[in-house]
């Protein structure tokens, strides 16, 4: 199982978060990302810590001002990024060239998705993985693997017939070591958090919590 | 007069260019700014330079991934941001709340137009600065005060009207000093410019000859 | 006073609302227009009534797919178009240009913005009338004249700045006729109204309602 | 094998070209669909030619102004539409609740992509064609089926790995009759297209030279 915990825009300390992350994946074995704001990719990533971008932008070198840049994304230390979030996102046409964008300069891929039809679909452009989070349990703190659990083997289900080299991730409400194993056994193998971790008044307390199981 | 440089998505060392800008800086005294990447801004601004954003998101801290959060652009040591630069074009509401987001965290402001009307009309929301950038002379070296001069003593009198606190800029095609000087004799306070310091051979020489006139 | 009834993507009978506003307008005196989805304006437009768009696209004749051209709406009927609808934002460019578009065809324009530092930008772009409508307040009952009568009496001030032919009307929670001689007393020239209208049980007795005190 | 022309925002007469349609369609027995601008559809459907959206919004009845409401483009006449063209590229997850909608009301469903990679994802989510149109192409006059035969084919494979009920249509630079047989013969059912027909001089000529080899 894989972890990526991404940070979204919450007021929390990126680095705190990061080094949390860093020895809980050290001690765990468990490989354990952190997807900061671009603004924060260095700073995470001189942790030490395995460092996500929160997305990269379907373009290459040249006039794109206001872009997040694959190329400037992985010069500050990134080595996977997350695509089409629910909070960002993207046109089919856009998730195929940010995908090309991401892979020019070898960044990891997950590509987030709704539901097991629109998993089918991106699993289908041959990312490293798919995420699916259906964007009404995002934030509530119920695990889609409680909430819906057909969600997820469908998921893998679809993602298996469009390419079966793709890992399906699972998302949207996760936050204890109960929750990653229900997913594990659904089929996922991995999951993306965000605030069960980079809100919690201990991080490393729920990261090790988190993996305890594993 | 001011100088921002904004170094897009280019392919460009924004270390070495910002080192150059904080050199001629500090040896003209013409203030110089650098806009990187939001992925670069924290190696930008350790060089000392005065360093901007390119872009931010008109969100508070909260669930918006892939963001480009106020704070965290603050916290990796950009002073200042561009708005609506028009290779990313806000919706008005948008520019509205962007601007907010920036004063919040206590960020310098100039947001871009294609047009006096426009530079009116985003003059009169109260940011620090305007530019006025025709879309069809950005990346011609053609600049905006030889093109067609009009639109820069058009802009100063729109944005007066509008809130005479405002400083208009002008960009679109500047590269020399020559252009700065036509551009400053036009009643505009400062320039963005972009290919013509970032694509140099050697972005020293470069600015030092657009600042020599001053 | 001006009313424009929006009808939105509500599931109301256009053709119903649409002869009932011609005929408490011919009633009364007071000019009413409806504004359909773009489907429906031309069968809005044969029962008589004044039609306006919800919004018009900003682009000439040629490769636009999907959009709705100021020439297409005009044919079909429309002499009138909102621009810029909270449900619509459109970037700053992007209303300057729908603007241009709509007087090309001398379609009569209204845009819509937030709050008066808004309404200040868009009045100076030169539309006929611009509409206050605090996204907080849409839909909601209360009218933005009980609510907060400074946003409509800032806005007309804010618009009057900029140009001061340019009407402005009042949007958000109006639905009685005593919102609309609130409104009218604030300053305004004109209401947009939408679900007290187009969901009412009897539309025309709506209409007659609101109208009846000017 | 089936015929969309699109008229986009073409300055051409939506109903002349409607009407030649119609007289082609029934003279040659090949169904022959147009897309006018929403607010020509009811004109359009009038002439008793099949009748199509350009596109509808991803959205239910509600107050989405400016959206193009599926219910209100099938009141108007249509009996299918076209989803994500290049010049209306939709984000993935709207492609799918677009698609949801124009089922909802009993459209006809034809979701356009660029390559096979992006035709392999939008036919998983089941419409029932699928229309590949490489952008580099549209508006050439340069069919896709000689300029690279093997983005047809290739599409073709994808689109029955994906589902195998899927139609898929051809787009992009066809407009004579050998092109269409030309891309039947590489497995297309259909085709799409715009200038050929609409910017004709004589759009019914155009029509009967375009299914004359059928």
């Amino acid at each position: 199982m894989k972890v990526v915990v991404n940070l979204k825009a919450y007021p929390c300390d990126s680095v705190e978060v990061a080094t949390a992350a860093r020895d809980v994946s050290e001690e765990s074995g468990v490989p354990i990302a952190v997807a900061p704001q671009a603004a924060h990719l260095e700073r995470v990533a001189e942790t030490g810590v395995e460092t996500w971008a929160q997305h990269v932008s379907p373009v290459e070198h040249g006039s794109h001002t206001g872009s997040t840049l694959a190329e400037a994304a992985a010069e500050a230390g990134a080595t996977g990024t997350m695509l089409n979030h629910s909070e960002r996102r993207l046109k089919l046409a856009d998730i195929d060239t940010a995908l090309a964008a991401a892979e020019r300069v070898g960044l990891e891929t997950c590509i987030c998705a709704n539901n097991p039809d629109q998993i089918g679909a991106v699993a289908g452009l041959g990312p490293d993985a798919v995420a699916v989070e259906p964007p009404e349990l995002i934030g509530t703190g119920t695990p889609v693997s409680k909430a819906d659990p057909d969600i997820v083997t469908d998921a893998v289900a679809a993602a298996e017939d469009a390419d079966d080299s793709v890992a399906v991730y699972c998302g949207a409400g996760i936050s204890t070591g109960e929750d990653l194993t229900a997913a594990q056994e659904l089929g996922a193998e991995g999951v993306l958090l965000a605030s069960g971790v980079a809100k919690a008044d201990d991080p490393k307390a729920a990261l090790e919590d988190l993996v305890a199981p594993l």
